[in-house]
């Protein structure tokens, strides 16, 4: 019996694994800018954006900061970039408008094919440092048919911290080796094979457009890899 | 503009509303029963069952005992219900398998149909005491659409306490008047309109079956009152 076989949920990081959050960005705040009269080239933008996503969690998670959700800490990096790029008369609806762009993020072209043939044989969610209204947004606008929304916010701490894996496999009353995480990035498996999770590998070159420096294949020998959610169903036997 | 026309999310009350707890339990204790050589009115131990549901719960919100899920609490009801009948030779695979008939009950029969056409225009959710891994697995098991599993686990509150309904609305980026509660049970529509949350009454007079002593009607002028799932989409706009 394969290590895979005990398996009963899949639980998947989100920003880069099931989305293309950087194509969305580009095309989703170049239109918005384009209404608004806003100047930027939106691909340094969003580039910009995302580079301020681990630090403002690193906050959360050595403790400067309590608890606070993703949708904040992306606000927040949000002002300061409005500042940075000199944009002005962007009022609160409008950056609220912005903010949720991450609400609004497209799947990857096979990724609702793949979550479909995997949901019919396990348990399906995200589990993902976004917070839950977040992904339940971004599920019903991209289609996808998650069975639970699992998570940093459902667990209280920011992947790579232990209690993020254990703690969602928890919230389904599963130990780690029945629950397998599916993550594009080497660095979130390593986390989560270190709990005692499962893991799969799906690679997206693509990710990063140009910019991708890393996890164009699999570090290790991990329990699954492969290049699509397809090829993942069809090796978890769905 | 009705009060109901701001309501971006419809989070329902699960054991009772949308499934059949007590036919499902009839049913499916019944052929475990027949199996296992059990003998058992088993309507009797159904209603039993349910009858230790409150108190048990109350240990938790009166803070007697920790935060303790659903699961737990039914597994310690079952365990005495078990010596109550005289029950013999059952191991913990068979007490595990009995408990779990929570995670097994038949949807009402438009419950699936109406769902769908209100997830089609809200977030739909359970917002119940049951606990997350349960709530998952019911949903499976009945073709639950869920977009989100929230409720007493993810509020960390047993309702009626206001943290369950509160936490909830939270949970999804929601002010209380933006979510509507749907449920069978008047004194569970109170509460959640103490909070400040929509209401809908959906009747479901079989729940107890021929021992059903309230909630045959409307208490009160609740947002919706209506008798289906699939009346509640009409009533909704969908």
């Amino acid at each position: 019996m394969a290590a895979k076989d005990n398996v009963q949920a899949l639980l998947f990081d989100v920003f880069g694994t099931v989305v293309d959050w950087r194509t969305s960005l580009i095309e989703d705040l170049g239109r918005f800018g384009a209404e608004k009269g806003l100047k930027a080239d939106w691909a340094t933008f969003a580039d910009d954006w995302r580079g301020l996503y681990q630090p403002a969690m690193d906050e959360v998670r050595n403790g400067r900061r309590p608890w606070t959700i993703l949708d904040v800490l992306h606000r927040e990096s949000l002002d300061k970039l409005i500042a940075k790029y000199g944009f002005t008369g962007l009022g609160e609806a409008d950056r609220d408008h912005m903010n949720r762009v991450w609400h609004r993020l497209k799947p990857w072209p096979e990724s609702v094919a793949g979550l479909t043939r995997l949901k019919t044989r396990y348990i399906i969610g995200p589990l993902s440092n976004g917070n839950i209204g977040l992904l339940t947004r971004m599920a019903k606008f991209g289609g996808l048919p998650w069975d639970v929304i699992l998570g940093a916010e459902a667990a209280r701490a920011y992947k790579p911290q232990p209690q993020a894996y254990l703690g969602s496999a928890a919230l389904i009353n599963l130990k780690p080796e029945q629950v397998m995480l599916v993550a594009a990035h080497n660095s979130d498996l390593a986390a989560a094979a270190e709990t005692g999770l499962r893991t799969a590998f799906v690679a997206r070159p693509a990710e990063y457009g140009p910019h991708q420096k890393r996890d164009f294949k699999a570090d290790r020998d991990w329990d699954v890899v492969t290049d699509s959610f397809v090829n993942l169903a069809k090796a978890m036997g769905c």
